[in-house]
C-alpha cells in the first residue's frame, strides 16, 4: 500500500474544492483532482496522468474533431516519434523556437547513436521529409493529411491539461499547389476549431489572427481560437498555420506544376490538444466542481435510488433499472454520425449516503441527476436535478416517469444551448473596450485580466512594452465579425494610429 | 521535387508483386508497398510511417477491440511516455528482458538530466508505480485500465507492421484481490483476442499457453493466439500475461483484504498491436495484392463506370452515384454497436484505362468492385467482381442493379465467413501432426515451416536444442479443444513422457 497521503490520489475524491474567488487557480486543481481526470505524473517531470473520466472526455474530443476533419476531405496517418536532431535546424525559426523544450534521444539498444533523435515536439519537419517522397506534381496535391499522437515538449512549469511537457494532440499538415488554396485551408479548419469549440465544448471563442511575435515558430501566419476563462484570461484552444513555402524550402519538396514548371509545395498545419479539456474546465465548471456539455459527458445520467426498508428498496431499485434501461436505448447522437451517442446511466446502489452520492456525481459534472424514493415510486414520477439551474431545468423538479424518458433528448440539447448561452454571458462581462492606458494598466494590476479590445500601432516594440508593463498580451487581431468592429483609433500605449482594436488578456 | 527513385514511394504504385511462390518476403513488403499501407522511415531506423490506408485499418481493428474491451468492464486512460530508467530494474525478469531494446533520453530542455528516462518499451514498471497510488483497499479492486498507445523497442532486424522499432499498440494493465481472479481476466481477454482475431479480422487462431522460455520478461504465464500465415510460419498475434505479484511486489502495491489483512495486488496485462496488420496481410492476401475483409475493409465497394462517348459517360455516371449513394446509405454494424459503419464507396471516374483502375484497387483489397457500362445501363443491371472467388461470389456477376444493393449487406457478411473458411483451410493444410524427429527435420529445412504438433518433454533444455538445430520454436501448449488433442506421448526430440502435443512452428 501506498504511504503517499497527498490529495491527488485515485480513489481519494471528498476533498474540499476551494471557492474561485479565493483561488482560482487552486480552484482549478480541486476540480481536476475532485473529479478525477487526471493527476501528476510526479516521476515523470511535468507529465501528467489521464486518469478514465478525463481521457472518456479525450475520447469525446477526438470522435467529434475526427469526424469534422473526415468530413472535410482528411485522412490519418502516423509518423515517427523520433526525428532525427538536423531536421529541426533546418527551418532556422523552427529551431529557434523549439530547441529550448526539446527531450533528446542519444542511446538507443544499448548503444550512443551517431545522430541523436529528439521527440517529435511536433512533426512539420519530419513530415516536410515524406512529402519530398511522395509529392512529383500538382496530380500528388492536395494532400490533405492528419495525426493523432503525443508529443513532448519540456516545460519549466506546468499545469494540468494546460501546459504539460507530454500532451495528447492531432496535427494536421496540409499540402497545396498555390498559396490562396492553402490559405483557404488555414481558414476552413480554423473554422471548424471554432465550430467544434462552441457547438460541442459550448465554449464561445474568438477567431483572430496572431501577430508576428505570437505565430507559430516557423510559419507565415498564425490564426487562433481564444476562448475566455472564468477569471478574464485567455486561453489559445486551437491554432491554424499558414506555413508558406518555409517548410517546402526546407525539405525540398517541389513539385511540378499545371503548366510544367517547378515550384516548392504551399503548406499548412493545425492542431489542437488535452489542451482542450483545461479550457472545458474552466469555461464551464463551478465551486461545486466540473460542470459538463452533455456532447462531451462520459456520463449523462446519474440515478440515485432512495429507500430505507428492504421492501422499500427492491421497488425502488426496480424502477432505476426499467428508468435506466429505456435511457440507455436513447441515441443522442445526430442521425448520419458515425457514432452512436447511447446515453451512459449510472444507477448508484453503493451503501452510502444519497448526498455523499449527489456530492460525488456533481463533482464529476454529470449534466442530470435522478432521485426515485418510495413516495416517487407511488406517484409515477422521478426527481430530476440539473447539474446547472439553467432554463433546461431549475432547482429540483418532479416529473412523471414516462415524460421523463421522452423528453430526456430535448433536454438534454437545451442543457448544451443553456451551457453556451452562459458561457457567452460570462465571456462579455468579461469584455471591455479600453481606449486609457491608466485604465488598462488598473484592469491588469495583480493576478487580474479581462478580455480587452483596444487599439494597438502594429509594432512589437509596442506589443513588447505593454506585456513587460501589465503581463497582458495581444491574444489575437479578431477577424472581422469576431469581437468588436473594425474601426480604426489611436493605440492605447503610443498614440499612434491603429486600423483596428486587438483583443488583449493575459493568457494561460 | 525528391530525386529518390525506390519504389516505396506514395503514389508510386504500379510496381509488380512477387509471386508468393518465389520469394514470400519479398511478396509481403510488395503487397504492403503496393496497397500503400506504409513504408519504412529510413531516417528514423527500424520506424515505419503508416499511410492513410494502412491507417484506417488500423481505426477499424482500434474501434472494435475498444468496443469490447469496454463491453468487459474496462475504461482507457494514458500514462506517461517517459519511464524513469530505474523503474525497468525493479523486476529482475523484466529488466532482463527489455533493457538491450531500450531508447533512452538523456537530455531534455537543454540540460542533461540526472536520471535518464527510457522510452517505455510497455508499461507495467509505470503503471505499476500508480496503482500503488491508487490501491488501498479491496474496494478499489478490480482495477480494470487500457492504453492505446505508441511504444519503442529498439530492433535490429524489422519488417513493417510485424517487427518495427516503434509500433502503436493497446496494453491493458489489471489488478485484482485474487490470483484466481486474475487468472479469469487473463484468460478472459485471450477471448476476446481470439474472437476479434477470427470474427473481425477472419484469421483463425490458436489459443494457447507460452513456455517459460518464450513468456514475457516478468510474468508468471504467458498466453497467446497464434496464426498461420501462407508460408507456414506462425504469427503471435495477441499476448494476456498472469503478472502474479511480481510487479505487485517490486511497486509496493499493497491493498487491505477484506480480511483486514494486507497483500500485494495481482495484475494482468495484454496486448495486441500493429503487427495483427501483417498477420492480416499474410492471412488473406494474393499475387494481386491485399485482401481485406469487409469488417476491416476501409472501401467496401469500388464503382468503375465504363464508357467512350460523352453521351455514354453521363448516363453511366448518373447510374454510378445513384448505386453509390443507395449504398453509402446501408449500414452494416451491429445494431448495438457504437459505429455506424456506413458503407464506404469509391466512384472511380478517373481519365484512365478501366483495367488500371481494376488492378489498382485489386491491390488495395477492395472486397466488391462494380462495372457500369452502357450495356448494363440498357439491362438495368451492373457488373459485379469479388476481390477473391468463394461462395459469396464468383468471377463476373451480372445482378439487377436494385437487387445488388438490397443484397449487399449479406454479400458482404458471406464474404467475410467465406475468408475465415478459406483461411482455415489454408491453415489446416499447413498443420500436421509429426512423431518423427527425422521428418520434422525434414519438415523445417531452409525456410519451410509447418504448423506442427509435436510431443515435447516439457525442458527448456530440449526446446532450446530443437530451436538449435531447426529455427522452430515451440509456439504455444494449445489449451483444450484448441488444435490437437490433449493424449500423452513421447517427446519427438529425447522420447522422454509428454503429457500432451503442443505447436511448433518457425515464428514472425
Amino acid at each position: 500500500m501506498s504511504n503517499d497521503t497527498d490529495d491527488e490520489a485515485f480513489g481519494r475524491a471528498g476533498g474540499k474544492i476551494t471557492p474561485r474567488d479565493r483561488d482560482y487557480p487552486k480552484w482549478y486543481q480541486d476540480v481536476v483532482r475532485e473529479a478525477e481526470l487526471s493527476e501528476p505524473a510526479k516521476v515523470v517531470k511535468g507529465c501528467m496522468v489521464i486518469k478514465p473520466h478525463g481521457y472518456a472526455i479525450w475520447e469525446k474530443v477526438q470522435r467529434g474533431l475526427d469526424a469534422m476533419f473526415k468530413a472535410t476531405g482528411h485522412k490519418n496517418a502516423y509518423f515517427p516519434l523520433l526525428v532525427p536532431q538536423s531536421f529541426i535546424h533546418k527551418e532556422a525559426e523552427h529551431v529557434e523556437g523549439f530547441s529550448p523544450e526539446l527531450a533528446v534521444v542519444t542511446h538507443a539498444g544499448g548503444e550512443k547513436l551517431e545522430e541523436p533523435y529528439v521527440i517529435r515536439p511536433t512533426s512539420e519537419t519530419i513530415i516536410g521529409y515524406f512529402f519530398s517522397r511522395w509529392i512529383d506534381s500538382y496530380r500528388d496535391l492536395p494532400l490533405l493529411l492528419n495525426q493523432w499522437a503525443n508529443v513532448m515538449r519540456w516545460e519549466k512549469r506546468t499545469r494540468l491539461f494546460l501546459r504539460t511537457s507530454e500532451f495528447l494532440w492531432q496535427e494536421g499538415h496540409t499540402a497545396h499547389a498555390s498559396h490562396d488554396e492553402a490559405r483557404e485551408e488555414v481558414l476552413r479548419m480554423l473554422g471548424v476549431y471554432g465550430d467544434f469549440a462552441e457547438q460541442v465544448m459550448a465554449m464561445p471563442v474568438v477567431r483572430g489572427l496572431k501577430t508576428p511575435s505570437e505565430k507559430f515558430a516557423g510559419a507565415l501566419e498564425s490564426y487562433c481560437i481564444e476562448a475566455c476563462m472564468q477569471d478574464g484570461k485567455a486561453l489559445q484552444a486551437g491554432t491554424s498555420h499558414d506555413l508558406g513555402q518555409n517548410f517546402g524550402k526546407a525539405f525540398d519538396v517541389k513539385f511540378q506544376t499545371v503548366d510544367g514548371n517547378l515550384d516548392w509545395v504551399w503548406q499548412t498545419s493545425w492542431g489542437v490538444s488535452t489542451r482542450l479539456i483545461g479550457g472545458l474546465i474552466m469555461t464551464h465548471s463551478d465551486d461545486s466542481g466540473l460542470v459538463l456539455p452533455p456532447k462531451l459527458a462520459p456520463i449523462h445520467v446519474v440515478i440515485v435510488p432512495i429507500f430505507r426498508t428492504d421492501e422499500e428498496r427492491i421497488g425502488v431499485l426496480a424502477a432505476a433499472e426499467r428508468i435506466g434501461n429505456a435511457l440507455r436505448e436513447i441515441d443522442i447522437s445526430d442521425e448520419r454520425s458515425r457514432y452512436r451517442d447511447f446515453l451512459e446511466v449510472v444507477i448508484d446502489a453503493r451503501d452510502i449516503r444519497p448526498g455523499a452520492k449527489f456530492y460525488e456525481w456533481e463533482r464529476k459534472g454529470v449534466p442530470v441527476r435522478v432521485e426515485i424514493g418510495p413516495k416517487d415510486l407511488a406517484h409515477g414520477q422521478v426527481c430530476v436535478k440539473m447539474r446547472v439551474d439553467t432554463a433546461a431545468g431549475k432547482g429540483k423538479e418532479f416529473i412523471p416517469e414516462q415524460e421523463f424518458v421522452t423528453t430526456i433528448r430535448t433536454r438534454l440539447q437545451n442543457f448544451q444551448h443553456e451551457l453556451l448561452r452562459l458561457a457567452a454571458i460570462r465571456r462579455d462581462e468579461k469584455t471591455i473596450q479600453l481606449d486609457s492606458w491608466e485604465v488598462f494598466k488598473r484592469t491588469f494590476a495583480g493576478e487580474d485580466s479581462s478580455f480587452a479590445y483596444c487599439h494597438w500601432d502594429g509594432s512589437a516594440d509596442t506589443e513588447a512594452r505593454i506585456k513587460a508593463d501589465t503581463k497582458a498580451t495581444i491574444r489575437c487581431i479578431p477577424l472581422s465579425g469576431q469581437g468588436h468592429a473594425a474601426e480604426p483609433g489611436k493605440c492605447i500605449y503610443s498614440g499612434r494610429p491603429s486600423p483596428q482594436r486587438v483583443l488583449m488578456a493575459k493568457a494561460y
